[in-house]
């Protein structure tokens, strides 16, 4: 750790890769020290996060040093490894901005630098994208050659849109050069049968090595032409007549493979782009990392410094690895995350489906006690739906936790595979409403509009930890699919609160009357109740007498309860923590439509806007959104 | 083709699977012969899937005979291929209503049959929704052993999805079998990398005939074990060590590999599925197959074979491969195809994209002209999105043409792959609203209703020929994401008709004024337009004078035009051919809310219902759901 020597700082003096180019080779090893030091640093006093960007340190500076960026493509999968990335390309002081609101984005973004290529909140996508920029290069004759490098991870590159991505890059004419920055680790530890394909070739290490040295060497003979398919093409056939029986599914796809090499020797991966960067065709790089690599307590336990929090770069401690106290407040996910074990307790049809968040949707408190009944399935939202699906079909009811943006992956599984077939299947939507931090790609806006256009399925938002429990009880004893969405962070329970036995199940379709009024009704769903309870106290202490509502469900629509507030207010206001096109507010209208030979009342609608909200603390956005309790407020006592 | 024989029928005893049991194995070719006879009478005169179906005669056959179904699984995917199976399961007589309103569906249906274990409209769902099942299976302690088997494509297995379901089939424990009906073909020409390597892997038949045996004989002699993992993989490798160098992508995986084998050879599959049913672990069984099998016309063109419409089985003359006169009305699919053409004979830096159906988008007769511009990546919507992304990001402009049901596979793509970056991508939402006899899968039901709360995304709907033509020019220039949605079958244009060089752009977000009237305006989007014509003028003959509008966009909305509508009428009817929740209806019932201090008319939506649509023929599926001309004119002069 440290640059551990009194040699001169170089990353002060790099502002962009262009002055990364000015270094000697032999310099990179300190390039990559005092970034690393720089991201301790930096990331202990403003969280975000933490282990993957350490991990791909070298793998970073050796792409801007190799390769002709902006100019030649660096498209990043996830952003979460792309931090040093930011810091080479310009952004070294802006980074103390990083993920707050106003600052730069936790991933890389567009808008924001050319050296971000698209987009990358989202797993898989780099090599779909990437090949569309590859395709575009030479549509549009780009000269000199441009390259495009995709660079992913070894959890990405499970998911079905990455294979489909490889499939097709494979089989179109192209120079794409993927890099698999393989750590062996998603956020939790990694699934699939790809990834024990990877650790075996890694294995295969020898072989490998042998054949790219022997590459180089027919090379340097000019028995290999780096400028046409078909002599490579054989190269490697031979080779691999001459010298293995391994099995590799890239080459098995035609594409040709290198590697495995250490991730963290950055003048050996400087020589080896060098050498494969300007062959023809895709190939894929395959480099072993260590998430957290340089930082001990990261390396030791990367799950927890994914995103450690703030820390003490000295000691280690971290906020993500604190102990909680008994009265501290549960996040949702704990609430959820201890009821679904009391229910699998209970009932032996409950099964858990997540796709590679077992510990941020706590599936992972049920999946220590009953680890056959729990499937982590990897980055693979759509097989999630539909595996529980299948498994319904036969008996089982499983809860399937999938955070509200990632789910946007699974829309066609959830129509055809569940709500079609009426299977009982209770989606539990993690992460709806605004997420804060990790900004537009990852806030739940679209649930409530794109499931509510679904028949067959029931979908209700909790609005505490009190009915997020008795939902979850309601989903476990009804024979067909429902979704119940909660957001992000901490609830208003605490352990102690936590079980089911006192418990009933929420009636389906039923809204809440939390307090009667006169004149204006404002009827909320989900957790901005509170939000909504706090401008309705308000407006009370100044003397109006506005009604609180909650609907708890946003499919079926209790209209027993919409009839009786519309014949009894002048004013509604309807508040939701999604997008207003389709939303709640959206089937309020409707409703009111559908009524129409009776008195409807004017209908206000708070809800997000028509726009993508940017990244911020949930009270900055909520505020930014105008459905904060001012907001609120501000609606119930306009005139 | 035919029994050939003076044989006694067999078909006509089959009314279940336990029938065909009773056979003897080498009864089983007669009976195959009799289901291609009765498919190709059946579907001659009642037009449906044929080549598919045709293809898997033998297989579907030894299916069913040597697995206890219903007991035993079978997940079909994707429902073309399973003709024959409906044909053994009781559903023979039945046949005839195959696709029609109250008859049998054309894709397996759980609700018609305890033998169709799991909906399949959608590609590339079995192997996820099998290993739900056998999962299901293993925890419910199902004894005796409950076999499921997954039978799957070439093409269909080449999508996300499908690798999804490998991919975790091969890690967790499991029996699944999963059994690749390979006949190199989806509904065009097969592509992707993966079905070069099946087409390898059958090169390789050698090879795997070599092993297949030596497996057998080391079973007979005790010498590999079927009871247990261990034993079986070490039998694996070392045959493999010791017969080849081959490439297997599925062992690769970890998945057993069996195959290829002739699909067409009855007796010879029965061998081998009863050779290795037993056996633990997840296998794949290669079967080669001939799309049209027994049938010349269908052998030689499979494409066209694909649904040929209605057959002369004689002659093989069939509907879809009549050339069309000049002067008949064009199929929307013509329309676009067409114009896509002209585009990109006019602008360089339009491209085109679709997923594995580029005869069925007409994106075909682009692709004649410029295959170098036109790219069909086969069944992965995730990727033709994000791919598109990609490409548009570096300067060009991709029209992605896809049918609306297929697209909710990209909806997470459109959001953050195009949306959020604004890029120049127009989607081409082909067969949205109802199919017809497809049915509930493949209704394009959703699209206005999923892609409306997608921000910085224009959404239009063509409402004839002309006008889908001059929303391709507004797609064309506009500098961001559009999607276009007009319906499966007949335009109002004939090939004379088709040319852009007269036509103009439509401005975004402008509505058009049919005609005026008084007390009622009918508002529509898309080709509910003219059956709303027909409603306006049957009313205007009665006297009544409803005025006729075409929104054209659902987002942006014309608020302009809703004010002078709103402001002159007491009612407005809405007409679209889309889900009522969040809609058209749904959009303008939100306006209205915003419309506070002025007057609102009382507002009627008409649209699909909050439930799937059965199959039909459009008209029928119209009447059904109550947009029709009869329903519009009823709800004009309702009082």
């Amino acid at each position: 750790m440290g640059t551990g020597s009194n040699a001169t700082p170089l990353l002060p003096k790099i502002d962009s890769p262009a002055d990364l180019r000015q270094l000697k080779v032999e310099q990179l090893p300190q390039v990559c020290s005092e970034i690393r030091d720089f991201l301790i640093q930096s990331l202990s006093k403003n969280a975000g996060h933490f282990a993957s960007g350490m991990g791909a340190v070298e793998l970073t500076v050796a792409l801007h040093y190799v390769f002709n960026t902006p100019y030649d493509r660096i498209v990043w999968d996830v952003g979460h490894q792309a931090y040093g990335h930011k810091i080479l390309t310009g952004r070294r002081e802006a980074f103390s901005g990083n993920r707050k609101m106003g600052g730069i984005s936790g991933f890389p973004n567009p808008k924001e630098s050319p050296y971000d290529t698209f987009s990358a909140g989202h797993a898989s996508n780099s090599i779909s994208a990437a090949l569309g920029m590859a395709i575009a290069s030479k549509l549009n004759h780009d000269s000199p050659r441009r390259n495009i490098v995709a660079v992913i991870g070894d959890a990405s590159i499970s998911g079905g849109l990455a294979f489909e991505g490889i499939n097709n890059a494979a089989n179109t004419p192209n120079n794409l050069l993927i890099i698999l920055n393989d750590n062996d680790m998603s956020i939790d530890r990694n699934v699939g049968s790809l990834n024990s394909h990877l650790a075996h070739l890694t294995t295969s290490k020898a072989y490998n090595n042998a054949r790219y040295k022997a590459y180089k060497l027919l090379k340097k003979l000019h028995l290999v032409s780096d400028k046409s398919r078909g002599p490579i093409l054989r190269f490697n056939n031979s080779l691999k007549a001459l010298l293995s029986r391994e099995q590799n599914i890239f080459e098995g796809l035609n594409i040709r493979y290198f590697g495995p090499f250490d991730g963290h020797d950055v003048e050996k991966i400087v020589r080896v782009l060098n050498d494969i960067k300007d062959l023809e065709g895709p190939r894929i790089l395959h480099l072993r990392t260590v998430k957290g690599k340089g930082y001990a307590p990261a390396e030791k336990n990367p799950s927890i410094w994914h995103a450690p929090g703030k820390f003490n770069p000295e000691t280690g401690e971290c906020e993500a690895a604190k102990i909680p106290d008994k009265n501290d407040p549960l996040k949702y996910q704990e609430v959820f995350g201890l009821c679904l074990k009391e229910l699998m307790e209970c009932d032996k049809k409950i099964v858990a489906v997540t796709a590679a968040m077992p510990s941020g949707t706590s599936v992972s408190i049920a999946q220590k006690e009953f680890p056959e009944r729990v499937f982590d399935v990897g980055i693979s939202e759509g097989h999630a739906v539909t595996f529980a699906g299948g498994m319904a079909k036969d008996g089982l009811h499983p809860f399937v936790a999938i955070y509200s943006s990632f789910l946007q992956r699974g829309y066609d599984n959830i129509i055809n595979d569940v709500a079609l077939q009426k299977l009982p299947v209770t989606f539990c939507i993690d992460r709806a409403g605004l997420v804060g931090e990790d900004g537009p790609t990852h806030h739940g806006a679209f649930d409530m509009a794109y499931l509510r256009a679904v028949p067959s399925l029931t979908v209700a938002a909790a609005s505490d930890a009190d009915t997020l429990m008795r939902l979850m009880l309601t989903g476990a004893e009804l024979d067909g699919p429902m979704a119940i969405r909660y957001p992000r962070g901490k609830s208003d329970a605490c352990s102690a609160d936590i079980s089911l036995s006192d418990k009933s199940a929420l009636p389906v379709g039923k809204g809440r009357i939390i307090c009667e009024g006169s004149h204006t009704a404002v009827i909320t769903i989900g957790t901005v109740l509170a939000d909504a309870g706090k401008a309705v106290e308000q407006a009370r202490a100044d003397g109006k007498e506005p009604g609180l509502y909650d609907m708890l469900f946003i499919k079926p629509l209790d209209t027993e309860l919409l009839d009786s507030i519309m014949d009894r207010y002048e004013r509604i206001i309807t508040v939701e923590d999604g997008t207003l096109k389709g939303g709640l507010g959206s089937a309020v209208a409707e409703y009111m439509a559908r009524r129409q030979d009776k008195k409807n009342p004017q209908l206000t609608m708070l809800g997000l806007p028509d726009k993508f909200i940017t990244q911020g603390t949930p009270a900055e956005l909520k505020e930014l959104a105008k459905i904060d309790s001012t907001a609120i407020y501000k609606a119930i006592t306009e005139v």
